[in-house]
C-alpha cells in the first residue's frame, strides 16, 4: 500500500511539474505532436496488436462477456480509426488562450476573462483501449496533463499504446510527464488517486454506474460525473405515430449499450390502445424485450410485467419498459422521479405541451420530436467528446475541448488601488 | 444522530420539491419577492436586534475575539445595508433563461444552450449573519433553492432573519421550501449535509481554511471551494517605486482579514536596497509587522525573521512576509510554490516580464500594476458576489449570479433519428 502510494505521488509530482510548460505550449506544437502520435500508432500497430492479444487471451480465460471482449479487441482497422481520431483532434480549434470576454472598469482597470487548461486531469475508465488514446488527444489539445487509470483487463494494450504515444510526444517536444499511465492494476491505486488533491485538479470517471458511484463516494478531488442515462421518450396524445415509432426504435435499438439510449417509453393514455400494438410489435421485431405497466399489458398481453425497479433501471440492453400515463404532467413527474437527468424526449404536435416539457424537465438535454441518441459531442457538432456530464457543476451534457478548460482573469492596471 | 439525519432529510425533501417551481418563477416575481424581503427586514429590525443581542451576549461569555464579535454584531444601520443588498440583487439582470448560444445541425436539429439554476445549493458558513441574507438573495435571484448552515455563534440572529424572510417570501409567492435554515447547531449536521447527494446539488463553503478543508475532505456533494488567499505582490526591477509602495500598502492594510489581501511582498534584488527601506518604514507606519528573508534583514535589520512556514501562511492580519528574489522567474516560482492560486500581482514597466508573469502565473486573477484587493465581484463589475472560487472546476475567481447556474440543452427536431 505504502509503495503504491509512493509510486502514485511520483506520478503526481511529474504531472504537476509538466503543467505550466504544457499550458503554454503553442497550438502549432500541440498539433504537430498529435499528428506524430497518430503516425506512431499506425507505424507500431504490430506491437499494439500483440499486446492486445494478451489482454484478449486473459479476458477469455477470465470469462469476460462477448460484449466486453469486443470492446477490448483492437484490429488493424480500429488502430487506424483511433489514429484518425487524433488527427481530427489536431484539426479542431484550440480553446486555450481564448479571451471569453473583456471589459474596462470605471477606474481604468482592463479585465480579460481568458481560457486556461484545468491542469492535471485524472481519467478513470474501464476496458476500452480506444478511450486511452481519445483522452490523451483531448487533454493534450486542451493543454491538460493527463493521468490515466484504465481497467486491468486492458493493461497490456494500454501500456503498449501509451509507450508509443509517449515516445512520439517526447520527440515532438511535449513536456515530460504530460501523459502518464498508472500501470498498477491493484484497486487500491484508484482509492489513493481519488485523494491526491495536491496533484490532480479534476477526475473524470468513464464507465458503468458502479465505477461512477465509487468515484463520487470516495473522491476528495473535484470530479465531473458522467454518463448514467435512464432516458425516456414520451409519446404525447398528439404525436405523429410513425415519427414516434421511428424515434423510439432508433433510441432503443441502434446502440442499446450507450448512455443516451432510451430505457423507458411513456405513452399518453388517450392514444395508448391505438399506438402501442404496432409499437410493441416493432420492438419485438427488433428483438427488444418489453416490460409494461398494467395498462400496457391490458393492451399488449404478451409484454412482461414491469416492477418498480424497472423504472429505475438503465438496462444498457435490448429491453424497454413501457408505461401508460394520464397526462404530460404525469410524464414529466415520472421522468423527474426515475430519470437520471441525462436525455429526455417528447414526441408531440402540441405547442403548449412541448413548451411545458422543455421548461419543466430538468436534464442535460431535452428533446422535442427527436431521438435521445443525439446527446453526443460529435452529433452536437463539438468535433470531440470526453464524456457526457450528468452533474450540474462545471458543465452539463456532452463535453468537448472547451469543457476541459478553466478561467484565468488577467487584470491590467496603471497603479490602481482600492 | 439518527434524529438529526431525519430532520435534514426532511429539509432536503422540501428543498428538492421546491426546485422545479422555483426554477420557473418569473424574473418579475423573484424581484418582487426580493423587495418584499428587504422591506420585511427593515420593518422587523427590533426582532432581529433582540435576537442578535442574545448571540452577542453568548459570544462574550464564550470569549469570542473582538473581531469575531464585530462580525457577529448587527446594528440598525447594518440591517438597512443588508436590506439594500437585497434591493441591489433585485436590480441585477436575471441569468436564468439566457440562451448562451444556439445553432442548427446539418440534419436540421436546432440546439439551444440555455442557462438554468444549479438546483439546491447548500451554503456552509461562519458567524456572519449578513452572509445569510446575501446568500438567500443571490440564490433566489438565480432560481436556486438554498439550504443554509450558519455558525452556531449566530444561530439566534439567523433564525430571526430567516423567519422574517421566509414569511415575506411566502407571501410574495416563493415556493415553500425554497429558503431553509438548518437550525441544528450540532456539528454532526454538517457531516450529514455533506453526503446528501440525493437532495443537494452543490455545496459552497464560506469561511476560514479549517472550514474549507473540512468540506473538501468530507463532501461527496460537488463543492465550490472558496477563498483561501496567500496573495503576492512582486516588485520588479523596473517598477515605479511610488506606485509599488502605494499598491503594497493598499493590498496589505485596507482589509487585512480578507482573502484578496497581500500576504507576501517579493522584491527584485537589483532594487531591493533602494526600495525596501522606505517600503518597510511605510509598513511600520501602518502598524504592519514585517517578517523578512535573510537578504531583507540585511537591508532592514529591524525586520523579524521569516521562517519557511511564513511563506505558506495566510496571516489575515497586519503582518507581511518579505522576500528578495533574483529574477521574475524566481518570483513566479515562489508564487507557484507557496501561493494558493488566488490573486497575484507584478509591479513593472518591463513588457516582457509583464507578459511572462501573466502567462506563467496560474491563479484566479493575475494583475499587472494594480492591487490584488480588486479580486471581488463588485470590483469586477458583477454587481454581486457569493464568494471567490479558488478551484479550477465550474468557475474561478469572483462568483456572481451567472456562476450560480448550470446548462440545459434544448434540442428541437422534426423527427430526426441517428
Amino acid at each position: 500500500m505504502e509503495q503504491i502510494k509512493q509510486e502514485l505521488i511520483a506520478i503526481g509530482k511529474k504531472a504537476k511539474n509538466a503543467k505550466a510548460k504544457l499550458a503554454n505550449m503553442s497550438t502549432n506544437d500541440k498539433n504537430k505532436a498529435l499528428l506524430a502520435m497518430a503516425d506512431a500508432l499506425e507505424n507500431n500497430k504490430d506491437i499494439i496488436l500483440k499486446a492486445n492479444s494478451v489482454d484478449i487471451e486473459n479476458g477469455e480465460k477470465n470469462g469476460l462477456t462477448k460484449a466486453l471482449l469486443d470492446r477490448l479487441l483492437l484490429t488493424e482497422q480500429r488502430i487506424i480509426d483511433i489514429a484518425d481520431g487524433l488527427r481530427q483532434v489536431a484539426s479542431l480549434p484550440d480553446p486555450i488562450g481564448e479571451v471569453m470576454s473583456g471589459w474596462q472598469r470605471p477606474n481604468g482597470l482592463k479585465i480579460y476573462k481568458t481560457r486556461v487548461p484545468l491542469g492535471v486531469i485524472g481519467i478513470i475508465y474501464e476496458a476500452r483501449p480506444n478511450v486511452t488514446v481519445d483522452a490523451i488527444g483531448l487533454c493534450l489539445k486542451s493543454g491538460n496533463v493527463v493521468v490515466l487509470k484504465g481497467g486491468s483487463e486492458a493493461i497490456n494494450s494500454n501500456i503498449a499504446v501509451v509507450k508509443i504515444i509517449q515516445d512520439a510526444a517526447r520527440e515532438a517536444g511535449v513536456p515530460e510527464g504530460s501523459i502518464q499511465l498508472i500501470e498498477i492494476t491493484d484497486r487500491a491505486a484508484t482509492g489513493i488517486l481519488l485523494k491526491m488533491n495536491d496533484y490532480i485538479d479534476v477526475i473524470i470517471p468513464r464507465g458503468g454506474a458502479g465505477l461512477i458511484q465509487m468515484v463520487v463516494q470516495n473522491s476528495t478531488v473535484p470530479i465531473i460525473e458522467t454518463g448514467i442515462g435512464v432516458c425516456h421518450t414520451f409519446v404525447d396524445a398528439s404525436a405523429d405515430f410513425e415519427m414516434a415509432e421511428k424515434i423510439a426504435i432508433n433510441a432503443k435499438t441502434t446502440r442499446p449499450g450507450v448512455c443516451n439510449a432510451m430505457e423507458t417509453l411513456l405513452v399518453h393514455e388517450s392514444i395508448a390502445s391505438q399506438f402501442l400494438p404496432s409499437m410493441i410489435k416493432n420492438f419485438e421485431q427488433h428483438e427488444v424485450e418489453v416490460r409494461g405497466c398494467e395498462r400496457t399489458k391490458a393492451i399488449c398481453p404478451n409484454a412482461k410485467s414491469a416492477t418498480e425497479e424497472d423504472w429505475y433501471t438503465e438496462y444498457l440492453d435490448l429491453i424497454v419498459s413501457v408505461k401508460v400515463v394520464n397526462s404530460v404532467e404525469e410524464a414529466i413527474d415520472h421522468v423527474m422521479t426515475y430519470g437520471t437527468h441525462h436525455s429526455e424526449s417528447i414526441i408531440t404536435k402540441d405547442y403548449n405541451n412541448a413548451q411545458k416539457f422543455k421548461s419543466e424537465v430538468d436534464a442535460a438535454a431535452v428533446y422535442v420530436n427527436a431521438s435521445t441518441r443525439f446527446t453526443d459531442g460529435f452529433e452536437f457538432g463539438f468535433g470531440a467528446e470526453i464524456g457526457i456530464s450528468t452533474q450540474k457543476l462545471h458543465t452539463r451534457g456532452p463535453m468537448g475541448l472547451p469543457e476541459l478548460t478553466s478561467i484565468k482573469y488577467i487584470v491590467e492596471g496603471s497603479g490602481q488601488i482600492r
